[in-house]
């Protein structure tokens, strides 16, 4: 495995691999590596002949009362579990590298950002589509591999490659969950016992909007009202930030759920806020009774 | 000649190109071609093993009050000079090709465009920006030709280019001239006989200037005063708009002239407004006796 810390150092390796015909996965990270960036390598080994990790806690994406500072960073460890997961390549630039000339161009994103998580971290998904179109310049990777736990980042991601044009193709990776269905997290280790019990509900409540549409409900507030009204009965401790239903990767909202669509929910409890969400497909063969699955946003 | 108008036949195209490993060369143009394009086109030619021309006119570098729509086209003409100067590849998509996503993202560019032209045209080299980064990832360029005569152009693309970390080279090419100096340009045209003959003296004035350097004036503020001087006597129908002395690529002030710097002004005449330039660089071994030549800002 080589470690990688300049942009030129990278740009010759990438030429090299390109004009010997390689394939390039890209996982891209802030490090501090979990189960959730371990499955997007093995994913990315299984589909591409070279993984490329990049790991950069980008401050341009951190708002002024966010921890940017204190974010964890644990660099030896990523090192061995990257090792150890067969990553060929980490690219691990410092600030200045990445921003040599300061933040005097940066990405302004107009859409899809308004919502969910979004809404209440104005300016982060700027410094993510910016961060990420240095990074896609770099690496040139053929395939990029983003987990859909953070769904709203994928959509954003999907937004970068179609505006931009660039030659990439996006791979959503499914969320991986503990045995009750709850999203596995770096923050779960927040949760105290009680709370982690009840976490498990935030996707079983998702799967009550599903279940329901599945029945044939179309109607956007009667399975939002659903999926609001079995957490507020169930969830004693989390306080419930949001629960949406959008169209999928679009992340519009609409009176009925048009075919590709999102359930999603934020859950605050008193040090750590969850997420979860459900992305799935309506399939009009079915008549309305269509499964859960992964969504290929990518349609090259 | 191939004119493509598909985002996916140019990506097809340019993906064959290198993989028979030809280098790209590309000239981004709004069309209307004039003899500074063809200048531009030849160094390609003389650079690069295929040419890639596009034509596009861009409508985020518009602002509200400015001629998108009355803007001059002629694809026909285009086409035949294109043909006759040896281009390979026009490429000529469409609003909708190039912003499948409306302007749902966009670059904002915060340095070197608060001065020159860009101080009356806000939101201009945002587009420009926008535009090129979406091309760029399309045409994937070994290298990419800008006119100095608009320096500020040229400044942005350099910063596009280190921002984004984009394995391009820029090359700057020397603005071209009529006999009496007067840089060519397509609104030349629109000047009156006598405003004809007068506007050789903008690039007279910026010559003044160069003379003053030359004899050992570093002071900012007297150079553009000589500069000045020298318009404000000598003009009767132009009205001067700007006199800048700036670092260049930079486009910064400062009290005593850098290493390389910019002697630049526009004058304003009844139908059309002239802008010329110098780009020069100190040489410290000829103690102040230093010749103009075209800056070549690219390191790589």
């Amino acid at each position: 495995m080589q470690m990688i810390h300049s942009v030129k150092e990278m740009n010759k390796t990438i030429r090299q691999m390109k004009s010997s015909g390689k394939t390039i996965g890209f996982v891209p990270t802030m490090g501090f590596l979990h189960e959730g960036h371990q499955s997007l390598i093995s994913q990315a080994k299984e589909m591409c002949d070279i993984v490329v990790l990049s790991i950069f806690v980008n401050p341009t994406q951190f708002g002024p009362n966010e921890d940017y500072l204190t974010y964890p960073r644990d660099i030896k460890r990523d090192k061995m579990i990257a090792e150890e997961e067969g990553v060929d390549i980490i690219f691990n630039p410092d600030a200045d590298e990445m921003y040599p000339l300061g933040e005097s161009m940066l990405v302004k994103v107009n859409d899809r950002v308004d919502v969910l998580c979004g809404r209440s971290r104005p300016g982060h998904f700027d410094g993510v589509a910016t961060i990420l179109i240095k990074l896609f310049n770099i690496i040139m990777p053929d395939k990029v591999f983003f987990g859909l736990k953070d769904a709203q980042q994928v959509a954003v991601v999907d937004s970068i490659i179609k505006n931009f044009h660039y030659p990439i193709q996006l791979i959503p990776c499914e969320t991986k969950r503990e045995e009750d269905g709850l999203a596995k997290s770096s923050r779960n280790v927040r949760l105290s016992a009680d709370e982690r019990q009840e976490a498990a509900l935030l996707n079983k409540g998702l799967q009550e909007g599903l279940l329901l549409i599945n029945k044939g409900e179309r109607s956007v507030s009667r399975i939002k009202k659903c999926v609001t009204l079995f957490l507020e009965t169930h969830l004693r401790l989390g306080k419930i930030d949001y629960v949406e239903v959008l169209s999928y990767p679009e992340l519009q909202s609409a009176t009925s759920i048009t075919e590709r669509f999102i359930i999603a929910c934020a859950v605050q409890y008193k040090e750590a806020r969850l997420i979860d969400n459900i992305v799935a497909d309506l399939d009009p063969d079915l008549k309305g009774e269509q499964k859960q699955y992964v969504a290929h946003i990518d349609e090259k």
